[in-house]
């Protein structure tokens, strides 16, 4: 078998980090903000750059975008730019960073356990609350899809959600993830700070909903993980900072009526 | 920054791969399978065991599943055994994969490209047509979700899919995508396999409008790099034999009355 060329692309590791996102939402940026916010590494975010915030991301997704030389084109953001080196997709700049900001480790088969942790918080707290809100056409508005929204959410609460939350338990209360509150290895990785953002946003959306699943006792684990982050002084700083932006039109959006009995 | 410890997992590279999925239908466990394939590497397939292949798959997502000592649980199938190591999530199995079977590269930052374009593939092409006869709830049939299944497939057909295609063909036509016919550096990866796997099962799904938009001239790099794909000896033999289960009740699933006009 023939391998494939490694890429040429330089990755100065003291080259300046650049998220770019949307302005004005947490959305899927804040995954990999909270990295850079715990690791206390400094970084560009063009969400905070003023009139270039919207035309830096649209330029990111233009139909004439084909990337460089040497990296392939985004489809959406979050996107990161790291010296020469483009990247997208939310998990594939966790799995970049994770390791380079000591939030993963750098050898060995651990990263997998840990993507496999952050691919499956991403699908249960942030593309499925997604759905909630848009689940018969992305495109439209909120507003006339209302009777299916609920219909989503509803099953969301009910299943998804219990679901995906008594896994996180199972992994919690599993061998591999050592001593300590942490979902993997008995130290904080950027799977717990994707968790708390995961279920942050899902708190936002759900308030009453996520209120009985904290008062059930059966994801005491989760929940303990969740305050642990939340604590954690430069997490705690960042949160009260003007850095960390309000929910709002995002993933997490707060309809009451989509957790009305 | 202390970095949390590597686990010490053993990975012989060469103790046997055994892959646990669902018998009877392709789904995801397909985007596995092409990489075997390909590399012509012998692999054990849950879903070909008989009576054992359902129990396998329950027993990898039951609520008392916490791993073991060095494997955290998986939330659901495709889950790939290599010696002492388990994974699961797809696109997690496809990124420790591709580099050992030599459709990827070993060094360097090629292998976030290539696992950022693989997302986005399995995001348009696999989770998006899960979504169009699914789209109010995931546990309920498709006969009692037909008009919401209509208007997500409408949204599906006009709108993502076309944006998902035009986004393959930006990869196509940008520099990194290389010489020749694939996706990323010049030479096959596992990406250039997991658009064929999407490509396919969603024209399985919705014939009609993959047919008008081969047709249209607009993605033909797309259509070509299928095309090439299909006619690779180990891929054209593995889908003319019994290893290849029919599409039927998968992701994958061809209403014809979800593509009328």
């Amino acid at each position: 078998m023939s391998e494939p060329d490694a890429k040429r692309v330089k990755t100065n590791d003291d080259a300046p980090y650049e998220l770019i996102y949307w302005p004005k939402i947490p959305g899927r940026g804040e995954f990999v903000r909270l990295l850079f916010e715990e690791a206390g590494v400094p970084y560009v975010d063009s969400a905070k750059t003023g009139e270039e915030a919207v035309p830096t991301v649209l330029n990111l997704m233009a139909p004439d975008n084909k990337g460089d030389d040497s990296n392939p084109p985004s489809f959406a953001c979050p996107a990161l730019k790291h010296g020469d080196l483009h990247l997208s997709q939310t998990p594939n700049i966790l799995l970049y960073l994770g390791p380079k900001l000591g939030l993963a480790p750098t050898e060995g088969n651990g990263i997998y356990h840990i993507n496999q942790i952050v691919l499956t918080i991403l699908d249960g707290l942030s593309n499925e609350v997604h759905e909630t809100h848009h689940p018969v056409s992305v495109s439209d508005y909120y507003e006339v899809q209302k009777p299916e929204a609920k219909r989503r959410a509803k099953s969301f609460i009910e299943e998804r959600l219990p679901k995906f939350l008594t896994y996180i338990q199972r992994v919690l209360d599993g061998k591999a993830s050592g001593d300590g509150p942490w979902l993997y290895g008995g130290k904080l990785t950027y799977a717990d700070l994707v968790l708390f953002q995961g279920m942050d946003g899902t708190e936002y959306a759900f308030p009453k909903t996520m209120k009985k699943m904290r008062e059930s006792g059966k994801y005491d684990g989760a929940f303990k993980l969740y305050d642990t982050v939340k604590e954690r002084p430069n997490i705690k700083n960042y949160l009260a900072s003007d850095r960390r932006s309000d929910y709002s039109d995002g993933i997490w959006r707060h309809y009451p009526e989509l957790e009305e009995e």
